[in-house]
């Protein structure tokens, strides 16, 4: 069932709420789609997840491995599992998200709010980044930038055994002056739990993409497309293993909803590391 | 006088030479100035160098402090002394380099070999930076990129007193792939004695230049201009203090020649820093 929240809360108390209360408010099945995620209990990371078979859960954590800007593992669960030793030892990821997708041999078969009837003893789950986890950083640090939207592109994955993706989705951001560019892959570069530095630095043509036409928008304001002197950064996109799993038609595959990523107890700056340099 | 090298040094004895030797050579007037300096003692900082009279000398330092990305003082020399406590404290400056410039007010009286007998007692030397410092990093680094030569761009300047410079030089580079564009700017965020970060990332043509008509290049070889999918990164240039010294007047300035910096006994790792993050 899709819940409702039982009274309104401001935007001030989901940004100051603790992951383990809104947790529990996701498991308990209160919700408002409407509401922005991005928003929530700031400071905290946001990780999409994947929840696969053990027998294919090796091939895709060497695809994470391999492209790490996209699928950067937090934590991987015991075999059987539902919660995360290092991220939230005390959460249950099959009713602890707003929404889930549950796939079957690549084809989507199901949207529910939890996953309850659909686990089994030998699944395994993957904590990967979720961009949510920077723009509070780019706040509390006054870098300026607006967002165009999330695309397909034309870069390609490194595959792993069936598991491939020849069209990275990613996130584009417009930073008004080259300063904030630089301070933002400062940032992100120290960052891989929330996909990192960005992919690609520069006209978004160059890696196949129109900006006048996102695939989707978070906020839905108009789209000011970037002026001369503006600086374009591309990230990768959390949604990149959906296309994976479409491509390698595991036989069960649960993942969180695009755009509602799963709260962990562990704060970003916890992850701060400088990665592949 | 100019002076000859007595025997042909190699690139690689020139470049595992120490800079106190080097410093001798210079002194003792024996170079060849086709030699590329930034070949040579690889690993220690070079500075470009701006010697005045104290009386003006607050006013080059507020211009310093206010313009960081091309004048961060790694050392400012006592007054009338002619070495550095802090990056070579046996260094003598009137005689370390291989060639100078003398400004009287704002215009160039002479080029000569040493600057002993332009000395004073009240000079205070300003040991700044120089991209030189970087190169050796990005090649150690396995970074790749070209150089597109110094330029004069439209970016202004901060302006102290009578220290003004509305057009900063600088230098373009061509990274072939994003990755290697956001390691240069990692590595160059933290080595303000190498100029720091860059001042734009893009199209050239946004800060005034047309990368197709150098106003000096290194190399002399064939410029490749920038292809799709290739960043194009710009860094501040050492020589941009030369037109605030042109614009401020001094009675007295000496600098070293564009080209032939000072080294000093310091490693450029010594610098790491992160800074303006």
């Amino acid at each position: 069932m899709e819940g409702q929240l039982k009274r309104k809360l401001t935007a001030d108390q989901l940004a100051a709420m603790k992951p383990e209360d809104f947790r529990k408010m996701m498991r308990g099945g209160a919700w408002d789609p409407e509401i922005d995620e991005s928003g929530c209990c700031i400071g905290y990371t946001q990780h999409f997840l994947v929840t696969l078979p053990s027998e294919c859960a090796s091939d895709f954590h060497a695809f994470c491995i391999r492209n790490p800007l996209t699928c950067y593992v937090a934590d991987v669960s015991d075999r059987g599992a539902s919660s995360s030793p290092l991220l939230a030892p005390d959460a249950d990821v099959r009713t602890d998200c707003y929404r889930y997708r549950v796939f079957k041999d690549g084809g989507i078969v199901d949207e529910p709010y939890d996953v309850v009837k659909y686990w089994q003893e030998d699944l395994v789950t993957f904590f990967l980044p979720c961009t949510f986890n920077f723009e509070h950083v780019f706040l509390a640090k006054h870098v300026n930038w607006r967002s165009l939207g999330g695309f397909t592109s034309n870069i390609r994955c490194v595959p792993a055994g069936r598991f491939k993706c020849d069209n990275l989705l990613v996130g584009i951001r417009v930073f008004p002056s080259t300063l904030d560019a630089v301070r933002a892959i400062q940032i992100t570069s120290q960052l891989p739990v929330a996909q990192g530095y960005p992919v690609h630095i520069g006209d978004p043509k160059e890696i196949g993409i129109d900006v006048t036409n996102p695939d989707f928008h978070r906020t839905g304001q108009p789209l000011r497309p970037p002026q001369p002197g503006e600086v374009c950064m591309t990230w990768a996109l959390a949604g990149t293993p959906l296309l994976a799993i479409k491509a390698a038609r595991p036989p069960l595959a649960l993942t969180t909803y695009p755009g509602y990523p799963f709260i962990s107890d562990r704060r970003t700056e916890e992850f701060q590391s400088s990665f592949r340099t």
